[in-house]
Formats: C-alpha cells, structure tokens, sequence
C-alpha cells in the first residue's frame, strides 16, 4: 500500500564519540523513507537546495521511493550540525541552517493524493494541517513533532494532533506536551488530546503505545555499541508504518507486530552515521532481527 | 525452600511529591524478606537498635519470616532520610545515620547456615564475604551493592562478584563498577567479573537479564502514579528469589519467570510508602498483575 511522507531532507554533520562526518544525508522524511521502502510504496514530499547532491536522489530512487513530490529550490540544502557525548539519548545542537527549508509550503502533487498511509514528519503544525488538507480519505494519518513546536506553536499543534488518527513522539515531547512528568499518565492525557492511539519512542528504553485501556511496552534490541542515534526515532517510523501497510490491517496484533518492526529498522540505523547501515541491509537480516526481538522478550 | 537475606533494617523519613513520612519501616533486607515471603521460607539476618519499634517484628514474624537473625543491639537503630522530586529515578539523601549497622558483623544462625538461596543485599562486600565463609555450600547466591562501595571499596566487590553465582544491581551501578557508558556492554563486562549471570534493574524501565551470549529485557509495569520508589529494587530481588525459590529449578524459562516475578512485587511496592501495599497484597493480585505483563509485552 502506498505510504506519503512530508518531512526534511537535510545535510546533517555529526560526531559521535564513535566518528564524525560531513555534510551527509539525513532529514526525517529521509530515514523514514528509506525504513519504509523495505516493506511498502514511499511517496516523498519535501524540499532541498540546489546544492543538493544527486547521488542521494539516486539513492533514494535505488530504495523505490517515489521522488516526484522532491522540489528542488533555488538555494541551499536545509544543514544541520550537532554532536553526541556517551549519553547518546541527548543530541547536541551547534548550528542549524534552514535554507530552503524555512519557506517549505509542502504541495502534495495529484498523484500522490490517494496516499493510504500519511506520515507527517516533524515540521510546523500549520503545515501538518495543510497536507491533511490536501490529501483524499487516507486510510490512516500518523503525525510526529519535537520540542520546538510544542514550546511556539501549541494551539497549532493541538489542532493537527486532534486531526491525526495516531500519534508517534519521544517521551520527552510526550511529557512536554502533556504536561506531566509520569510517562504512562502523559500518554494517557495525549489520547485525551484526541488521537486514538499514541506511540512514545523511549531510545534505549524501547518503546510504550496506549490506546484506550489498551497498553503495550517493547525494550530495545541490545546494541553494545550506538555509533550514532540520529534518525532512529524517524527510522522507527518508516518500519512501523512500512510494515503496517504490508500486514494489510491495523488490528492490535498486527499494530504491535510493525511496532517490533520499527524497532528492528532502528536498531540497524544506529549502526553506522546516515542511512549506511539500511542501505546494505537485506530482508533476511530483518527477519533475523524480528526473531531476536522475540527471543529476547518471551517468557 | 530456604532463602537467606542479610541486609539492613532501617527506618526511613521519606518526602516524595505525594506525601510525607517519620521514621517508617525500611531497608534492603525488610522489602526483600517481605516480597520473598509471598513465595518461600525467608531467613533474615540483620541489626536494629533497642529504639526498634517491636511491631514491626511482629509485621515480619506475621509474614512468615524467621526473625531469630535479627539481633538487637544497644543503641539506635539506622536511620535514612531522604526525599524524591518528580524524577522519582533519583533519591536525595538528606541524611544519614549508621547507628547500630556501623558495627554490623553479620553472625549467620546454626540454623540459617543450610540456607539454599542466599541473597547478600547491599552491605560492606567485605561483611558479604564473611556471610559466605559461614554458609554450607548454598544452591545459589546472588549479590547487590551499590555506588558507596564502587567507589570505596572496589577491590572488595570484585572479590565478592568474582564469588557469588549472580549479581543484581541497577543501571547507575552497572555502568559505574563496569565502567562503560553504554549498559549492554557494562553488562557483558560484569559477566566477564565472574558471576554467571547478571540482572540489572532500570526502574521506570524495567529490568535486562545477561548470561553468556543469552538476553532477556523486561519492560516495567506501566504505572501513572509511582507514590514512593524506595525500595523498589530490594522487593524484586526479594520476589525474583522467592520466585525461583518456589519454581524449584533454575532453567532460562524459570529464571524468566522469576524476573516477571521479582517486577510484578516492585511494581506494588511503588504504589505506597514502606510495606503498605505488600502487607494489603493478596497471592490473587499478585498472578493478575503477573498475566498483566504477559498481556502488555506479547506480541
């Protein structure tokens, strides 16, 4: 099934206490786009600069995304610059470049209206509420966001969150937004806000979903080493509503089992800087990890 | 069967953001002997001053618990004073007074020394030495400590960790007597110290278990209200123990178990100050919420 995203595509330069790199390919829509396409059909809309390499359109291409809603704009690439220290649950930023970012006005182009899936990535909730204006009965819209719009742009966000079928933030944003410093009681308040179901990534603590009464808590795969966390929380994304719109129907057994599947997408992301590690990962090495996850949770 | 705890038994002032307690009935080996009772004979070694009020004895004796370890000394019995903010993972110690514990010299009963689980709850690892020269060869030993004892006295505690069969401790301790940022690998560092097995407790976020190559994680019970944390890991040893005390071997499926266990009593232990909640908990309430945690990590 088809799958939109609308988020970043970004320049990102990181060091890690494991490395450091320059100027290499990241952005939310990026991960999720690239997670998702392992399991579904990826609609991308976004924006970069005239700097922006091709070969990452390429890439992108070489994944099966869908490109066409990829504007090209007079200007530079969006850039972002940060650094991680061992506690590697909290990125550090030094400098943030919009570029062409900052006057994003997504258009969702015809063909990608019928989209069943709707991942609004991380970006102004105005915009959020734009997209959802132009897409066609969806089957089911996802939103995320971060700390920046919770602090600006509450009434907006507030109304794109009562829009949303589902949504997917960290447990920071959850306890922000909520209000309230118990993770459980805030994801409890957030579906008060309207979603009918709400996903809280918790890093190296995996990941706790509400819905109504309901509850469900998956740990993280066991890494000994994090190279670098960057885009894990947008990889989750892509592998859950990638696997999701391949199992066919949301039913809770079929929700938890493409929540498992974005934690396998993460774990592999954290592996290496960029999308380095997806982009040599096969399949087989996906289903592998889905086994580990059940081995290492069952009693 | 038998499971010996020797720890301390104290009395605890206690401010957390719901409330507010004097000198209530505290210390590692109180909540573990309480938690263990629901599950097999607990034999209890510790100190308390003559100031000891005789009712909470009598709260032991009621439990089940064999009390002819706890020696009363003159003087007053340890006191810790403290208090939790809304980050309920982090206790503030306002004071502390050793009392009677100072000169604590663990002396194991005649009767105790057939002992086939022994815990040894977070004492001078010199004192947890001592207890095993004078225990005849025990089924199993496990092992707590904590930050005091990393920094002061480490090669002791690695004489005691090189010694005992698993050791229990949280993610703080971990990392710190590893010394290595990153949990998973502080885990498979511990397990390099010697014990076979090594279960670390992360409070709001549940619990892994490491031996050998193998891996168990077990999120914690989802709670909106964590009323006072104290306690919270001596309560799981004391039910991760008696469980296994009670499934009467100790295969990966049963150790497993235990840990479900061990996370099913901290979780009520949380719920109110002292022993409230473990004094008002039936066997009943103890297996639904067991069932619970079945219901929220299957997949």
């Amino acid at each position: 099934m088809s799958i939109l995203v609308v988020g970043s595509v970004a320049l990102d330069s990181i060091r890690t206490p494991f490395g450091e790199v320059e100027e290499i390919l990241g952005g939310s829509a990026t991960y999720f786009s690239v997670a998702a396409s392992f399991f579904g059909d990826v609609r991308l809309v976004a924006v970069v600069g005239e700097d922006f390499p091709s070969e990452h359109v390429d890439f992108l291409r070489s994944r099966g995304v869908d490109t066409r809603g990829l504007r090209c704009l007079p200007g530079r690439t969006f850039r972002w610059k940060g650094y991680y220290t061992y506690d590697l649950n909290e990125a550090h930023t030094l400098d943030t470049q919009l570029n062409v970012f900052e006057d994003f006005d997504p258009e969702i182009p015809e063909e990608y209206k019928d989209s069943e899936f709707v991942f609004l990535a991380n970006i102004d909730p105005r915009l959020q509420l734009k997209v959802l204006e132009q897409v066609r009965s969806p089957r089911l819209v996802v939103c995320d966001t971060m700390n920046f719009w919770i602090e600006n742009k509450r009434e907006d966000l507030l109304e794109t969150v009562s829009r949303v079928d589902w949504l997917l933030l960290n447990d920071a944003e959850a306890r922000q937004l909520a209000q309230d410093p118990n993770l459980v009681a805030a994801g409890r308040k957030l579906l008060g806000m309207g979603p009918e179901r709400v996903i809280i990534k918790k890093g190296e603590h995996g990941v706790i979903m509400l819905a109504g009464e309901g509850f469900f808590s998956l740990p993280a795969y066991p890494l000994e080493t994090v190279f670098d966390p960057t885009g894990a929380g947008d990889t989750f994304g892509g592998g859950f509503l990638g696997a999701l719109s391949r199992l066919g129907k949301e039913g809770e057994g079929e929700i938890r089992k493409a929540v498992v599947y974005g934690s396998v997408m993460a774990s592999f992301t954290v592996e290496d800087f960029s999308c380095r590690r997806l982009s040599a990962l096969s399949m087989e090495e996906i289903e592998e990890r889905y086994r580990a996850f059940s081995a290492i949770t069952c009693f």
